[in-house]
């Protein structure tokens, strides 16, 4: 076990362009044996929201990043060429037409092959996130104690 | 062979500050005689092309991402205080008076220094890029498990 | 000495958020014992730059960017929804209310806990920054092999 190589990625975007590079490398990795972790903060988390949660008895400033950040896989935009919405959309439909997974695809891929998820418990604190306001089968919200472990025994690191 | 040190980086921006960064790295690198790879992805595939080249059979929507995405190492801008290319261009006469390397002298060098460099598959399959649209000297256009074959066997791996 | 795990983390990025995620591993491998460098390039500088220096003799390029680029740890802005400071300003009265702390007191405990500081030779020679315009107690001002030689020695490398 201690010699199966280890992918370690954080994912700070919440960028539909660099979480798809981030997933390709996860599931690619997890796919040909790899153990693979993914660390989501900042922006990233946007990624683990489950959609249509409302959470009671949250402060004016936790409405407003809950209201601003993308709510889930789908709802991420391009880091280039957004143009309102119209780059991204253009972006989806090439990815669907050539038979390339989409992001909410290859969120459920990575969760099948055993793609250790782990949402950051600071980031989490600052947008007033709450555990039930993310998806199932999360493997833990951790903090940076946790991510130097792992990443410490990878052969790839990585920030994204 | 196996001991030499491998140098593993992802080019993913195509912002001129960050390829700047990324060739600075590699060709650093390769000087002192490690291995390097480069694997340019998305945006930064725009530093892989030719000018000029014009190829038939397009979709539209290829048509699109070809007339944004920059055309080769001159055309790329900062990723801040690019201010109408006005910040891009005073960069770049800086650079030349204080003699430091343009990205397109660095593109040369790595050639020359032997850093392998590879386009990625996936990314050229969305934005319809056709081999002969990239410059002549690339390793090969390759998957993910390419750069993860060679990423697991470098000491320094980088997502930039 | 050889054995102990180190971390290896270039600051390319001049944006709040990014600073925060790299001090944030930084500190955080520092108080569990790994030996940590941080090497400062292009905006990242900008965390490094003390505040109310005047330089005399520089060009009006230099002096431009001297004016364009944010002058310390407390000037920085965040990558998203800075909302002309706005985005910000709430972004740190949340941390400062939730008992998390600010960039500049993470520089502080970095530099405590034995971080090592370097800045990036040739974007100070291409930005015009002079040593006496940074913070005290940086380790050098070095040169792309200084950081390959760290790096490939660390279990953890990464460019944010």
């Amino acid at each position: 076990m201690n010699n199966r190589e280890r992918v370690s990625i954080i994912v700070f975007s919440g960028d539909l362009d660099k979480c798809l590079a981030a997933f390709i490398i996860g599931t690619g990795a997890a796919a040909s044996g790899m153990q693979v972790d993914m660390f989501f903060t900042f922006w990233g988390l946007s990624v683990l929201r489950k959609r249509g949660i409302k959470v009671k008895g949250k402060s004016l400033t936790e409405k407003m990043f809950g209201m601003m950040l993308p709510k889930g896989a789908d709802s991420l935009a391009l880091s280039k060429m957004n143009m309102l919405g119209l780059g991204t959309k253009m972006m989806k439909e090439v990815m669907k037409k050539k038979r390339i997974a989409s992001l909410s695809e290859l969120l459920e891929i990575a969760q099948q092959f055993g793609v250790n998820l782990y949402a950051c418990e600071m980031s989490m604190k600052v947008m007033g996130l709450k555990r039930e306001e993310l998806i199932d089968g999360i493997k833990g919200i951790v903090g940076v104690a946790t991510y130097l472990e792992n990443a410490a025994k990878s052969q790839i690191t990585l920030f994204i």
